[in-house]
C-alpha cells in the first residue's frame, strides 16, 4: 500500500494498514514528514495492539520515500490524503495516474470533494475512488466507498472488498453525497451545538455531557433509525412515526423536518424492518442492553485505570487482506 | 420513591431506582399495570446486575399501589412519567401537589413540555422540576433537570443531587430549552436521517451503519466540540474554527450553521479549553484511543457472545443514594 500524504488522517492509514500487517511506501512534500509520522505511527500503536495486531505486523515494513513516484511504483493501492485544497488534489490525483498502472485503485481520503470534481484531470480516472475515513483511521471502523462519473465499477467494487478485508467496515454508495453520509449526521449536531451556544442555551461542557452521558454509548452499536424502531415499542418504526409524527414540527433542534408522506413513512418502516430482521422486539431489547452494559462497564474500567480490563479473553484478531 | 406512570419510561425509572437499593412505590391507571410492569423490571433486571446492584437492591422492594395517593403519600421523591399529553400532565401534577408535602420534590419525565407549561394547575407548584431521562432510564446516564418558572431553587438543587446519588449524570439547566440538550443533538440527527432517506441519499440500513461504525464509538465517551477540539491538532478548537470555518458553508446537512461571530468563536475556544482542563493534546488523544479501543473490544465481546468479557475485575458498584 501506497500512503500519499501523511497528516493526521494519511498517517492513521499507514499505522491501520501496517497494523494488518501490510508493507506500507510513504511519501509527503514536507521536508521533516519522516520523523512526523513515526511519531503519529508509534502513538498509535498501543492501541492497534490492545486491538489485535494481524500476523507479521510491524512498524519495520513501513517505508519512507524521498519521491512520489518512488512510494507508488509498486503500490498495489494507493491511499491519497493530502489537504483539502481542490487543485492539489487535481494535480495529485494526475500526477498519480501517471505514476501507477491503470489497474490500481486510488482512493481519495477527501472529507468534502466530490471524486467526479477532483478525477477531471487525470489520464486515467476510470480507477479513482473515494475512500472517506473517519478520524482516527487506525480505530474508526467506517470507510465510506464511492466513485464518480468517470470511475469505473469494478473500482469502486475492489476498493470495498480491499477495505474489508483489511477489518474496515465499507459504506458502498452508488452516487455520490455532499459531505458523505457519517459527515452529514456529524455535522448537523456540530451545527446545533453552535447554534446552542450562540443562542445560550447550553455550554459547550453540557453539550458534551448531553451528548456522552446520553445517546453517545447507544450510537456507538445502534443507530437512530434502529434506536428510533425500538422507541415505538411493539408496533416499532410504523407506530413511533405514527405517534411522534406530530413532534416533527416542534423546534427540538434548528432543523427542520421533511414533510412526513407515506412514500417517506414507507420507507422507514421497510427499512427498519429489513434491519431488524428476524430479532424480535424483545431480542432487540436484550441485545441493546448487553451492548449497552458492555459499553458502559468498558468505559468505567479504562476510568479506573484497568486498561485491559475491557475485552479479556484475548485480543480480536481481524483477518488481515492479501498482502501488497 | 414513587413512580407515577410505568409505561417503558416509567418501568424504566422503577427498575432504575430498585437497582440502587431504594423502596419503589408504583401506580399506574392502567388496570393491568402490576403484571407489565413486573415484566418490565424483570427484563432489565439482568442488565442492572451486570452493571452491579446497590447492597439490598432487591425487586421485591417494589410496592404496586392500587391508587395514586397510596402511592405517594409515603414519598420522599415521586418520578411523574405520563403520557405526553399536556393537559394529563396539568391534572397529574396539580393531583400530585395535593397528595404529597410541599417539601417532597415532584419530578416530570416529560421530554417536550416546559414545567413552566405543566406547573400552572399546580398549588404548591416551587417543588416541581423536569428530570428527563434518556431511553432506557435504567442504563442510559443522563438526566436532564430544569424548573420552570414557579420552581424554586432549591428544589432543582435537591433533584439534581438526589438523581446524582443514585448514580446518574445530571445535566442542570438554569433555564428551560425547547426539547432539551440531548434531544436537540437526537433530533438534529433523526432529521438528517429522514431528509435523506426522502431525498435518496441514502438508505435507513445505511445510515445506521454511518453512525454505529462511525461517530457513535467516539460519541459514547467523547462529546462533539472536545471532538473537534482534537480535531484542530496541537491548535485545538481555535484552529479547527479558523481553518474550517468556511466549511460551515458547505451543504453537508440540511442545517444551516450560525454565523460564526467573533464571540461566538471566543465561547468555543474558551468552553472546549475549559472542559479539555489540563489535559494536554497528547494526552487526549492517548485517552481518546483508550477509551475508544475498550468500547470496540467489549462491543466485539458481546458479538462472540462472551457477555462476561466486557468488564472483567468484578461489578461496577454505583454509591447508593439514601433510601427513602
Amino acid at each position: 500500500v501506497a500512503c500519499v500524504g501523511t497528516g493526521v488522517i494519511g498517517a492513521g492509514w499507514v499505522a491501520h494498514f501496517l497494523a494488518r500487517g501490510l508493507d506500507v511506501a510513504a511519501w509527503d512534500p514536507a521536508p521533516d514528514f519522516a520523523a512526523r509520522l513515526h511519531r503519529l505511527v508509534d502513538a498509535a500503536w498501543p492501541a492497534l495492539d490492545r486491538l489485535g495486531l494481524a500476523p507479521g505486523a510491524s512498524i519495520d515494513r513501513l517505508t519512507v520515500c524521498p519521491t512520489l513516484v518512488e512510494a507508488v511504483t509498486d503500490a498495489d493501492f494507493v491511499q491519497e490524503s493530502a489537504p483539502e485544497v481542490l487543485g492539489l488534489k487535481l494535480e495529485l490525483l494526475a500526477e498519480l495516474g501517471g505514476a501507477t498502472s491503470p489497474d490500481v485503485v486510488v482512493a481519495s481520503s477527501t472529507s468534502g470533494f466530490a471524486m467526479t470534481e477532483m478525477q477531471r484531470a487525470c489520464a486515467t480516472p476510470g480507477r479513482l475512488v473515494v475512500g472517506h475515513p473517519f478520524n482516527p483511521p487506525y480505530l474508526i471502523p467506517l470507510v465510506e466507498v464511492v466513485g464518480g462519473e468517470q470511475t469505473l465499477p469494478w473500482a469502486v467494487e475492489w476498493a470495498a472488498q480491499f477495505y474489508t478485508a483489511t477489518g474496515k467496515r465499507v459504506l458502498s454508495m452508488d452516487h455520490e453525497v455532499p459531505g458523505f453520509v457519517a459527515n452529514r449526521l456529524q455535522e448537523a449536531v456540530w451545527r446545533e451545538a453552535l447554534h446552542m451556544v450562540a443562542a445560550g442555551d447550553a455550554t459547550v461542557e453540557q453539550i458534551d455531557l448531553a451528548m456522552t452521558e446520553g445517546p453517545g454509548p447507544r450510537w456507538a452499536f445502534m443507530g437512530p433509525c434502529l434506536t428510533f424502531h425500538l422507541a415505538g415499542g411493539e408496533g416499532g418504526m410504523a407506530h413511533m412515526l405514527d405517534h411522534f409524527g406530530p413532534s416533527l414540527a416542534a423546534p427540538w433542534t434548528r432543523l427542520s423536518a421533511p414533510e412526513l408522506t407515506p412514500a417517506l413513512r414507507q420507507q422507514m418502516v421497510a427499512g427498519t424492518a429489513a434491519e431488524a430482521g428476524d430479532r424480535t422486539f424483545a431480542e432487540l431489547i436484550v441485545e441493546r442492553d448487553r451492548n449497552l452494559t458492555a459499553v458502559l462497564r468498558a468505559l468505567a474500567a479504562v476510568r479506573r485505570g484497568a486498561l485491559d480490563a475491557d475485552g479479556a479473553g484475548g485480543s480480536e484478531s481481524t483477518e488481515g487482506g492479501a498482502g501488497t
